[in-house]
């Protein structure tokens, strides 16, 4: 699986290579979202994380599409930047016990995901549009819109619950969770 | 240098620790950027490349601050997430001849990088405000509202100029290319 499956010469090639590198990462996030569901202690987080595992598998679907209408085959390239962003997840993840403050941590790594997701089809849309490709824009456009919704949420239920837990965790070890 | 220097026990150990992750993702990214001024093409991208190796520059000394501020040294601490985004543009740059293809794919690159930076400088504001910290909260508040505003100067200058060349290049091979 090159990182390109292709070489790049024209801008059309350009769309498609990184078409299938987001295609590559969704794939390899459906993995990783098991792994942090597991590791999630508050039900708020793990409810979410399960929900955007739904949402993730939508999104394959949708790229399906996009290759389809864009008449070239669905084919993953890998990409050492999703790559890396859930290699860091892991590692940090790895290091910590407190389940409180595994929590947050958690929620730090699904938004580098999220972020690297807003960034790439961002770029897709405004590249479909200037090529008149509206109809491959307007349905990357829903997954744009489910990826921001999912990063403000991720944001909500650390600022509402899981930060101030672990914070009161490390200043009072011991004491009892905050999550109902 | 280690993932994080320290084990991770308490929500503090946390927030130091992606302090350690984005100091050393910032000072990948300044090694990073004179590759990128290299291969631009377009004067616009050039210049706004430069001007944010500056930025880089300024908020390197604003996140030594923040160490200090909080009483700890300025460390840094090996971000895979970062380096694998770094390698993601290395290594499309690489495949590209077309000098507008390859400005269009610069810029994607540049904005990965951007969201990359926003993800984590969001989190960092968020713990250290939850901590108590709002000072340190607001120095790293000035980097993040910098990373937004080059994000989207990206956006602009990608929608008004290189990826509308790169498409007519690819449309019209051997046409002269729209920049000034």
């Amino acid at each position: 699986m090159a990182l390109f499956s292709d070489s790049i010469e024209t801008f059309d090639d350009l769309f498609v290579g990184v078409l299938k590198n987001v295609y590559y990462a969704e794939r390899q996030i459906t993995e990783a979202l098991p792994k942090m569901i597991d590791k999630a202690t508050s039900p708020e987080l793990r409810a979410g994380f399960e929900q955007h595992l739904q949402e993730t598998r939508g999104q394959i679907d949708r790229l399906e599409r996009v290759f389809q209408m864009y008449g070239t085959e669905a084919e993953e390239a890998t990409c050492p930047a999703i790559d890396g962003i859930i290699k860091a997840g892991n590692a940090m993840a790895g290091e910590i016990d407190d389940k409180q403050v595994l929590d947050a941590a958690l929620i730090a790594a699904a938004q580098l995901v999220e972020h690297y997701e807003i960034a790439q089809y961002g770029t897709l849309i405004a590249w479909a549009r200037q090529m008149g490709r509206g109809d491959c824009a307007d349905l990357l456009e829903q997954t744009l819109q489910e990826e921001k919704s999912t990063d403000q949420k991720l944001t909500r239920i650390a600022e509402s619950r899981i930060n101030r837990a672990a914070e009161q965790e490390s200043m009072n070890p011991g004491s009892p969770p905050q999550y109902a």
